[in-house]
This record gives structure tokens, sequence and C-alpha cells, in this order.
């Protein structure tokens, strides 16, 4: 439930064009609809302008499919993540409406409408096997509405190959850097550009990289101002961030 | 050395109205300027829209005076972090420009232009302990033209103090959000409006604390999205990632 | 053996109605039962006013069997903890004394029996995931003979669903908060109520979240008073320490 | 402001024995007293049942005697933790209705009012080197109206002190358990009493103490049931915890 | 090779009675042998009393086998620690020498001679899910020749059953005390008797266990002095130090 | 792309005997060549005498063979590491040129040019354990043309079969050592040889030794100068490491 | 108390050379005495063997003069540790039976008997800033009346300085290893010898040190066995556990 | 001592120049010369082609003092690390061939002989802040007769200044990479140039810093290969690893 539908059904019973008894159904669950185990919170896109998504890493095939339901019931987006591909199997064969993305794992409602008029999110990534978080943080970002260009495999190691995309990332309004191992990718980008740079650790490597905790640290000690960070392999709360970033400021 | 200043020297040449010898003085360190065992960045602000700021922690207070002798000869801001009152006292008795702040520990220059056709930018803190880094972040935000409103002393163990602020935190662009000991503020900030949050965890606590640790930790974990997160007693780096945020966009 | 039963058995065979030699069977493994590779500790009850409990995770499916078949023929309470499906299975196949919870993974005797004088204790979990270390704590605590009611996904995020339920925590004897990711739900829950909170961290998050420890130390470094933690996913032991707050008072 | 305070406030203004004008005064900070940089919650008590306390550690002297003026003014109970001996000093001398223990580190208004109806509270420690926190606990628990026993220097490494103390611990209602080194004495307390165990590792120790970690871990993991741990050094915490458990049932 | 076999081989050729082309081929390998990605240590014993120990972990069956036959061609004890039950059946479908033992995963050589001359070593675990480490210190010792005695759980949640066994504690020559979660019992045992104490932390526990470091620490941490502790799991190196602690002084 | 090759690349060009279209073909992905996810780096050569290497542990069998492919294509040797059984039979069976060595899981195009005017590179390892991290090392360092001696199972718990290898050690320009548990061996050869030591840890331990974490810190806290260390289990990088030592220096 | 002296004071007033008053006397305070804030273990030594030890690290001067008092009075060794040179100097000003050790910050009662009948116990250290830690170890091993050879600076990184003193190392009965840094020497010693060894690791060194971690884990680690460990610094644990294996053992 | 040097006294014995009591008087510490409390390698160049270095961080000025004498007086080079102001001017005051270097805490004798011959080191630093250990390094190698050039100030976020440098890294045998904060440096320097880098992770930075933790970290898993790291703050580690690198290699 956005601001502008409230209002339009608002509305609409005050003109008698839809009649208070379907307006109760729609709004039933307002502000939180409960269910076996679980409390659908249908205000928060209200208050934070993100809908309720469903985190699928601890949740049952059926218990993601029961929630999707709700969803999709109250005319709402859905959108799941960390849902691998068995849980995604069993729930697209009973709720049509869902499209899954392997890669991103994530499992997620058609047809995803963009705001052209928004500004660009550039979403970056160190080495090809970050793409993963990559995927997921771009795929949200289109999700909640924003344009996304993506690029792969442009690394420190390299520095020619991130220098050659500077244009592009300078023409974002936000960066998304997605970076494992030692994760210098975010304060190098943050010392080229002057967008705010959202770094995302992820858990590539091994040994002494303790499943992406020196990627984190590196980038919360990045010594180019502007970065701040989100957990490891959270590209689903970098583009919440993003999104928020490049989201229209709702005066009050 | 900012955009609009670049072209109007390199306009002023060409018209004559600069002679070039004055303009090469100007620019002679451009785009770094090398002294004893530093190199000023005075691209930096061309490049990411944030002066060359000193990190006090580390220097001398003669190093910290030459540093901002050089900045003010290159017509720039003076903007340094980290400085202990001994170390500004020096430098507030050789350097005129400068004023200084006891509780965000900053030297800089005044005055500091407000552009007042910016979004505000809302500064919370936990409890009295955190005000430091509220202030530095504060402070910070002022000195890069944003207005800034503060709120202190709004934890989560009393949440009615939090609710009473909601309108002011609603109309923010974006909000820093400082909390030590559990770090719960800003997830509990980000369930309840829809501007970006930036976190900064603070080393107020003792114990299995561990100097902020926990408070960081506990904001990367957010269950609510939007939070991003910079270093322990960040507020400056958290100033920038909210000027960044706030500044108009740059279309390249 | 509880204090009761004791007495009443002593005073059985004060008064001839039972024989010494049988008193002699029941009391034969007190205070100390020993098996292969085991010593029940049959006076705990009487020490400690909890039964010996099985902790099922280092065990066979045959030394959990062994233990319960003991522990009924001394009349006691069967409980084991952490018990997975298969070892669940076996035991009840042969044990027909049993039932299995598979969502709090505890094997257990039936009836259970509720005290009705006690006061209620409130079991609050943050969200779906956190559900079966909730469960945990519920059920032990009913099997300890407690009332209990049960609260789930109300987590901070969306403060309003927790708010909809505080007449119900207040009248809770004591609460227990369980809750991963940040762990904020039992600090802004002892900011509300008088009742004792035993918070208890889960493993639910990812990245920095190191397996429940990040709610672990927030929990320890709540800054509203009343808190006290147990170990990670121990809903076990908060039952445990809630129901001995329950409890009648003992006078020695 | 408690409960019975408030009622009898309304009250009066109801019978006219009190003016509006003079009850308008004292609610006029109802819930929350704002001062510079920071928000008095004055509702807290009623709310949890526990006075708003002082956190010491990170103010200042004057902030202390502000917020103590603050209190006294209110009618209030004073209670800072965590003061050191020359902010105290600074308090005494122009804040007479404050007393100081320099043990506890306890800056606090006399007369403390034991509640001799409740039960009795042990505070317990292993080792003359916890001494102070285990003093915090207890006149804190003081302070806050329970009757309290002190055990001193009874670790495990000479059981039978601890022994010969078994009778008074058995009396307890509660009993907060401090160690630090190795924190094994909560567990083998719980082992021998039915109270509930509020465990307290110290920062007593060195090398892979580190700082109280051991003993609090040791304290989390304690094989016998109904032990909870509150953060190293935090007698506050545990008095706290205490006297919610030993305090009435308030039934809503 | 012992010093008495050494001397005995060496006096044989000295007297004729053993040629010394045999003598040759049995020290060939002396001090160390070398096969592919080994070298065996045949000189360990008589440096260190201990024969050469293969560690099973990190090999495969084959490996296993190769080192078996070597060291059985030179007439050495074969042990091998940490062998699964899979490549334990290979070994002993083809090197008939061998025994298996499951619970302690060791590989050996029978006879084992008990030297009963030695004084008794005894092996206390505090739980049943301790078993494993203990059945490997127990075997070990009495593979290298010592009286062994194991006591099972008898943890610190229950102390009668640990103080029922004091007398024959007091009795050995050194104790191994074998303990998972929070890693009282040595520490308990130490200040109960004269013996030297040598701790073995388990990874038993779940939680902020951290895989047996909380055990350790403690152990580590024990305000009881005599104790001394080994790796997480080391029940082969405890029984190699109480070995060396047992086995009479070789004066040189 | 390595210099030799280049420049008699444009010299072909430059007298005509390679048309500038097929020198236009093989330069086209020069400085670096995208595909689909991933940006090959064909400079790396050039700049730093490494060749373009894949890191097969986050990517699938088909991505490693696309990348070998446009290397083959390049006229590039192919070295890809941490490939497991699966994924190198996979590429084998598409590949014909590649070879795979199980063992360093590496999966490279023979034949393998060893510089015999190069000095000797010895690799030493402590355990047999600690062989394939060894292997991978040996190997990588073959691969870039080195000479390479192999030394296995000389750890310090029997210093006579290290220092029975002092003379081949000192014949080595650089020493790979290879250890896990408590990784004494890289600082004991260190202070017997001039050469570098490239300390490698291993993974090799259980309990304390946290995954190579422990070799790691002492390798790190060698009281021997002139040790170096690389990541745990990263025999890749210490190869490259003693190749960039060995190769002849480039005067620029 | 130990059992010579306790029987003989027993055999005493069963002859009448001690009337029963002044046994009285003498054992009143058995087994334990108490002061304010500490209980006396004066049973200690009959169990255990040693005596109660005074941890000098927590307490005031005036608290250890008391202790020592305490001691004196009942005809007991007074043995301090860790107490510091002004503690000392306040004691020492007041009880002249002690003395004070500055180096091993050890405050004792001389004249300390030496049994000679009793095996050498080595204590060694690797570097020179070592030598407070093994100080301790060493006096507090002659306190107890053991024969002690100390070695000094022979760490491993010369190897010559420590196979040089092989001999009285091998005349051991019990080895004390103490080493900082990388902590390898308790390891490269138990491969050379037969002695159990005790590990003490010290805090020298730095950086990824932490304080005695590393040297900590690396000796928890070595792959020599007959190591076994005390906590960071603990020359005193050190000295027990080696005076408890060469005690003569007591036959209950 | 080193190889030449031995040589040529042994010569001078042989043909008659030197009597062969002055030779004994010369060699008489060889190999290794013991005092109070330390034994110093004088057979340590001739091994490792290093001195004998002193750490001075625990020693006393007069230890310091004592072996500086020692050395001298075996017509031995002064190396002194880590030490402070004052007990340099102690040594300074009564070892006149001593000089210091205050920024690199180094005591040591000149003149010191630059091996003109040998490659150049280049010593590069991240910030100003991390310039002491950088000269500590610097002046090391020099001490160690290599050429060297500093580069100050060019970390990642200004990557202009780096490449500015890039010619006279190249230049470089071997260079040292000096960084704090998140410790980029290295793998950016790795990707750019041939010759091998030595990493220096400092202790610059504050909070998640944790003391060069995280530079230490990112280091070791630079995705650039040819990194290898020494201990935070290691300067003279690194310097020593350069010099073996730099070194003519002996050929035995």
């Amino acid at each position: 439930m956005n601001e502008t539908r409230l209002m339009a059904l608002l509305d609409a019973v005050g003109n008698g064009s839809v009649p208070a008894s379907e307006a109760f159904a729609r709004l039933r669950d307002f502000p939180a609809g409960e269910g076996a185990g679980f409390v659908l919170d249908t205000q928060r896109r209200l208050r934070t302008g993100l809908p309720e998504v469903i985190y699928g890493a601890g949740k049952s095939a059926q218990q993601i499919i029961d929630l999707a339901r709700r969803l999709l019931a109250a005319d709402e987006q859905v959108l799941a993540t960390r849902v691998d591909a068995a849980k995604a199997d069993a729930a697209l064969a009973v709720v049509p409406e869902l499209v899954y993305d392997a890669t991103a794992r994530l499992l997620y409602t058609r047809p995803v409408a963009i705001d052209e008029s928004r500004d660009m999110i550039a979403v970056v990534c160190a080495g090809t096997s970050d793409l993963p978080v990559a995927a997921e943080a771009a795929l949200v970002a289109r999700c909640l509405g924003n344009p996304v260009e993506q690029f792969a495999d442009i690394g420190v190691a390299g520095l020619h190959r991130l220098l050659a995309r500077l244009d592009r990332l300078r023409a974002a309004r936000v960066i998304i850097a997605v970076a494992g191992m030692e994760g210098a990718l975010p304060g190098v980008i943050a010392g080229l550009v002057a967008a705010p740079v959202i770094a995302v650790p992820t858990s590539v490597g091994y040994g002494a990289n303790f499943g992406g905790v020196t990627a984190l640290l590196a980038m919360l000690n990045s010594c180019a101002p502007g970065v701040s960070v989100v957990n490891i392999d959270n590209g689903f709360g970098a583009a919440c961030c993003a999104d928020a970033i490049n989201r229209p400021h709702r005066q009050h």
C-alpha cells in the first residue's frame, strides 16, 4: 500500500465509486496482517517507501508461498530474497505470477516498472565470483523502479579496466560497489567520483578472508570519504539504500 | 579547487583579466602539491565534490599548520578532523583564520556557507555520551554547506522520546544515526522513515561492547533495510556520505 | 524425584503402606544412577527444582533411549533437547510414552501438567525464522508447568506490531525475547515493561551476524536495564531461567 | 514518578488539596524532560519499575550534577553509576543530598528504603578482586529497595568455602554470582540451588582472559540450567534484573 | 627403536649373535626413513620416549597403510590417530596386525603391554558427549604402557557425582580432565587434589561455545593452580603429556 | 602477451612479414578483452611479468572453459587454480590442450618451459598433510618457468630431518616454506639460511588452529627476520612472489 | 598447613606436649579463615600440596599486608604474585619477614628450603624480553622447594644456542619453556627431550602478536606431543604444574 | 662476522700476519657470546646474511648499551630497533659511535656503506601518518647496504599521485609498500609492476581498524599476486626481506 494508492482508495470511497465494504476488505490487514507465525507489515511502504520483502533464508517453501499469496491478494509487489532453487521451483509451480532469477536468488512479480525519470544506479563488481551479489543488488534496485547499469570484473588488480568505465560511473546518482578478497574497489572508486558509494563486501575468498570479514573491514576503513557499508553479501540491503538515495524526497 | 572556480580562472585568462603567470601560480600545485612527507590532492574536490581534509590523528601540530597554510594559500577551505586541544591551540596561535570546536575536535575555517536550497540533514544520537561523534558529523555536514538539525539522547530505551521527533526526522533528506552500546537506534529509525539512514557506531560502552564493535555489528545486521554503516566513531565519514547524498547530482 | 514425592514415599514407609524394599528399589539410584558412560543426577530436582534433562545433541539414539527408560523407570519426567528427527523416530518406535515436537526438536513425556496458579510467561520472537528457538523455549516452559503465551514476528522494523501486543506483554511475570540479526527486540521490550526479560539470541542471519554473535553482543549491551542473556539458540536455558523466576520461592 | 505517586497527585488535584498549577509544575516534564544534550525519561519508573539512572562513564561532572538536580527537583531518587572519585567529589561539593560509595563507584541519594516484605537477594563473588562489581550490584539492589546479603571470596578453587554458605544461598529469592577468570562460580551454584542465578563476569584476570570475555563465555555455556548473564562488570544491570525478579508482580 | 632395544641390538652385533648385515637392515632407516611424501622419524622414541605416531586426519588410507607397514617392518608399535571408519576398514583389510577403536578413532597394534609398576592415570570427563575425546586419551595412555582408570559424566552441575570419586582421583599420579561447554571441571578438580591436571577442552556445545574455544579459555584461566591445557579435542596430546609425567625419569 | 612477443609482432608488421589485419586480430583484446561477466586483463604479463591466471574457486566449469579458450586463442598460457576434479574433467573433455594435477588442483597448458638459467626455488613442507599446498606452489613456480626442488615432511618436531637438507636449502635463491599447526618451520629455516623465505600457512590442524590462523599468526611473528607471509593455503601466491624474486630484473 | 605439620600438631596434643587450647588457636581458621572481603583457604596445602597464594594484581597494598600477616600468624609461607614495586615497598616497610624480587614481581618469605632430593626443573626462555615471566616461574618453583636451572635467550632463530644446552635440558624432570612472538621454542624442545614440557606464552611482541595470543595458539598447536600450556605470562601457574609433576606422589 | 672477514682473518693467521692469540680473542664469542640474560648470535650474519639486531622494545637502556658495546667490541655493526627517545639518549651519552633516528626509532652505527652495485629498493607509504614505519624500513634497508628511494603520501584515494611515480616504482628491484586503514596500496601497486612487493600494514586508523589488523588482512587477501606480508608496523622485517631479495645470491 503506497501513498498514492491509499489516497485513491479513500477518494473512491468518498465519491462512491468503490463501496466501503470493498475498501474494508482491502484495508482489513492494515497496518499489519497476521498469519501462522508471521505478521505482515502492510504499512511499511507508506512509512519507508519500501515494500514488505520476504527474507527467504529461514523460511520453508510453504511459508514463502503463503506470504506471496497474501501480498498478491493485497495487490502488493512480491519480492523474496535468498530463495534457493528448490524453494523457487515449489513456488513457481503454484503461484504463476512469480518469476525467479537463479543468479540473484530472487523470486518476484513481473512486470517491473522502471521509473525513467530517476537517475541511474551503477552496480560494479570486482570479480566474476562476485556476480551473484551484484546481480541481487541490480535486480532489487530494478524491482524498486530504478534504472540500473552493471559493470563486472573491473577489480583493482587491473586498474585500466576500471578507468575505462569512469564516464558511466560518473553519470550515476549512486554507485553500489561489490567486492570480496581485500575489498579495495569501493575506496578506489570513491576517490574518483562525486556520487555516494554503497560498499558491499562479499564472502568471495579463502583463508584469512574469513568469509568476507576482511573485505568488510577494509571497506569500513576506506581512506576515501563517501563510502558507507552494508553486511557481507547483502546486495539487497545495498539496493534499498541506493533506492532511498535515488528516490525523490517526500517533503512532509 | 571546485569546478566553478577552475572555469572562472580559465575564462579570466582567456579574456585577459587574469595574467597567465598568476593563473600559473594558482594552478602550480594542480593536481597535487607536494611538501615534506605529504602530497596535497588539490584535484580532489573536482573529482569527488569533497575538499582535501586533514586527518589530524597521526600528525604533529606543525604538520597540521603546514597543511592548513598550503590550503589557505590555495584559497581552499581548511577542515582538520581528530585534532586534540593541544594541537588546536598551537594552530590557533599562528593561523588566525582557523576556529576550533572542542567537542567535535574539528579545526576549520569560517565562515561556513550553508546552502539553504539543499534539504535538511538530521543528526540523531542515542545517548549523551554519543554527543562528540554526533557533533563531528553535524559540524562537518555544515562545513560542507548543508542545513543540519541535531537531536540528542533519544535512544530506544525510551521510545516515546524518539517518536516525539518523528516529524522532523521524516522531513530530513538523509539521517545520520549515532549510537553506542547495542546500536539499535538506526534500525528502529529506518523502520519508521523513508530517508536513507547512515549509521555511526560509537565506542560508548564497556565490557562486551569491545570499543564499539557490538554497535557496528548490530547496525550491519539491521533487519530494517535502508541502513548503511561507517566506521566506529566516524562522524566525519557519515557527514561526507550524507553530503554526497544531499548534494545536487552533477550530470556528466 | 521432587520434594513432595520424596516426603510421601518416606511417610508411606513410615506408616507401612509401602514396604521398605519397594522404597529402596525406587531410591536405589538416589542421588545418582550410573549407566554405561553416564551418571544420572536423580537428586537434581530436589536441589534445583529442575528435572535431569537429556542434552540430545552429542548422544546416539540408543543413548537417548537408555536414558529415557531409566527416567521412566524412576517415574521421572523425560525431557530431551536438540533431538533431530531421525533419533526421535528411533526413540518413538520403542518408547511409546514419548512425543516429539519437530519444530522445537524436543522429545518428552505427556501429559504436561500446567500449574494454572502460576503467572504467565510470554515468549516473543522477532521474525518467522526465529520460531524454532522460541518454540523450544515455550514448550520447555510448559513442560515445567508454566502457562505460556507466544508472540511471533513482531520485530523492531515494524514497531506498531510490537506496541499492539504491549498489554499482554505487561501481563507476563517474565518475558523471553528471542531475536537474531541485530538483536534489538529484548532491549526495546525492556524499555516498555516492568517484568524481567530473558534475551535469547538466535543464529538467524548471515555475514557479519557470525552465527548469532552479533545478536548476543547487542543483547549484552542493551541500554535498557533488566535484560539478562542466555547462549545463542538456547531456548531451553531461557525457559529454565523463566521457570526459576516464575516458580514459587521455597523458603528454607 | 511511580504509579502510587502519580495517582496520589491526580487524586489531590481532584479533591482540591493540590492546585492544578502545582500539579502542572510537577508533571511539566512528563513523560520526558529535555535539557542541554539530554532528555530525561521521567516516565521510566511507571513503565519499567526502575528509575531513570545516570550512566556516569561518558559524562562530565557538570552533566552529572545537572541531571542529579533535575531528578531532585522532580522529587526522584538519584542513582548514578560508574562515577569516578573526582567527579563524585565535584558533585558532593554542590549537591548535599548525595552520598558516594567509592568501591561501588555509585553516587546516590539517601535514605534508601529497604522493603523488608521482599525476599532476600544474595550477591556472591568468587575472589577479593571481584569485590567492586559485587559492591555495585549489592548497593544498587539495596537502592531499589531489596534486602541483600553479600558473600565474598568463595570461588570454586576451594569448594568448602562455598558449600559452607549453601543454606543462606538457598534462602535467597535470586542470586547474583560475580566471577572473573574462568567464571565457573555461577554454574556451580546453579547446580546446587533452585533460585534463578544472574551471572556477572568481571574483567579480573589477564592474558587469555581478554578483559572478562572468558568468564562471559563460560557463563553463557554453563551446563547447569537457570543461569542468565549480563555484560562484563555490569553489577548495575544484574541488580536491575534481580530487582525485577524480586519485585511483586504488577497484574495489569 | 627405544633405548633398550638399540643397546640389545648393538650388544648382539658385538657378541656375534646378530650379523652386522642384519643389524644394518634394521637400522637402515635410522634416524629417519624416507618414503613418498613422508620422512619417518625413527629416532623419535630414543629422543622423546614417544613413538612416531601417525596423524590420520590429513592422510589417505593408502598413506596410512604405507606408514603402518613401514613401522611394522621396523618392529615398531603402530599408533594412528583421528582415523575415520572408512580409512580404518581399508587398513584392517590389508594389515592384519591392526585393531581399530571406533569411539577413540584410533588404529593401533596389539597387544598393548601395560607397565603395572607405573602409577595410575585417571581420565575424567564431564559429560557423555565428551566420551570420544576421553576415550582417545585413555587408549593412547594405555598404548604407551600406563595403567588407566576412566570416569565419565561427572561434570560440575552435579558436584556429588564428582565428590563421590575423589578417592580414586587422589590415587592418580596425573589426571586428564576432559570437558566441553564452560570447561569448569579441571579447575574444580585441581582445587581438590595434589596431582597435576592436564585439561582437555572439547568442542561439545553450541553457540557461544565456538567449537570448544570457551572451554579452552576457561581452562587457561583456571583460578586453581596446577592446571595445564592442550588443544581442543586433543586427547592424544593429553595422554602424551600424562605419559611423560608418569614415565620414570631418565637420568642422563 | 609478454614484452618479447609484442615487440616481435610489431617488428613483423613493420617489415611486412605479418599483415596489419592479422596483428589487429591478435591485439584486438589488448589491453582487456571483455566476455560474459568477465574482463580479461591481457596486458597483465607486460605490466607485472605474470600471466592472467584463472581463479577457479568461484567459477563454473563453463566459465573456466570459456576463459581457457580465450587465452588459448590469444596464444597465452592457461593456468587455473583451485579447480576441483569435476570441473577439471569437464574442461579436459573439451579443451585437449589442458592437463590437470589433482593434488595441486591446477589446470594448465603443457609443455612448461623451465628456464634453466634461473636459480632454483625450494619448496619445503612440514608434514605430509601440507603436501597439496606445497604441490600448488611447486607446480605454479614451474609453470612460470622456474627450476624447483621439493622437500616434504621435515617439520620441526624432528629437527634432524631438516638439518639433513640444509645444503640444498642454502642453494636455493628463494625458499617457500609451507606449514600448518604451529607454523614454526619458516622461522627456523630463516634462522639457518640467507635466502628470502616466503611462508605459507596451511589449514592443516584442528581446534585452536582455527583453519590455519594460528600458523599464519606465528609466521607473521617470526623472530627470525627475512620471512614474509601469504594467505592461508595460498601456494599460488607464494609461487608468484618467488617467481618475481627469481625473475631477472627488468631495468626500465 | 601441610600433612606433616598437622599430624605433628595432633600427635603433640595427644602426648600432651601441646595444650589443646594452643592447638585450637592454630587450627581456629581451619579449613578457612575469614577476613574483610576474603576467605583464606588454610586447607589448600593439605588438599593440593600447594600453599594459599596471594594474587596481588587486583588487591591493594593493605589487603596484601593483611593477608600476609594472617599467613605469618598461621606459620604459613607467604607467596604473593604480580605485586608491583609500590605495593611491595608498602609491604616491606611493615612486614619485615618479606623479601621482594622486582623482576619476578614476587613478594615472599625467606628462607626458601630447596629439597635437594628432588629432580631439577629447567626454566628456559626464548628472548631477553621474556625474562620476567621466566623469573616468576623459576622463583616460584624454588619457593615450592624445587632445584631449578635457568637458561635465557636461546630462541629458535639461532638453534645452535639451544642445541648447546641440550644435555642440561635432558637432565631435567620437567621443562618450563617460556616464549613470546611465534612461540616455537616449546615445540622444538619437546621434539628433542623426553621430559614433559610446560609451555608459557608471553605477551612479548607487537602487532599480530595480540598480547601473546599468537604464542599461546602456536603452543597449543605444537606438532610435537608432550607439550601442555598455561595462560599468557603465567609463570606462576607453570611453576605450580612443574612442582606437582616433580613432587613425590602421595599414595592414598 | 661476515664471510669475507672470517676468511681474511683465517688467511691472516695462516700467513702469520695475525697471531693466533689475537684471532682467538676476536673469535672467542663465536658462534655465540653469552652475557647477563642474553646470548649473542655472532654466527648469524654468516648463516643468514643479516647481522644480529637488537630488539629494543623489551629491553632496558642498560641492556641495549651492554649489547651495543659487545657488538662494537666484536667489530660488528650495531642496529637496534624500537628504541624510544629516552633509552636512545642514555645510550648516546655513553656510546659515542651510535647515532639515533627519532622518526624510525633506530639506534645504529655510522657510516653506513651503500653498495651502489645493488639495485634500488623503493619504500612507498600511503599516508603521512605511515611515515615512521616507512622510515624504519628505509633506514634499515640502507644500514644493510641497499640504495633506497622513498615515496610518501601516495595512497589510493588519489590515484594520480601514485601513477605519477610509476616509472621509479618500475625501476625498483623490490618494493616495500606501507599502508594503514584499508591497506589497499600494495595490491594496487602489485597490479602495476613486475617487482616483488613486500606489504607492511600499519596501525594507523581507528575503530574497526583494530590496530592494523584490517590492513594486515586486506594485504593477505590481495587479488594481485606477488604480494607477501610482514607483521603490523614491522618496517624492520620488510627491510630484511627486501635485503635478502636484493642481495647477490650466494652459490654454495
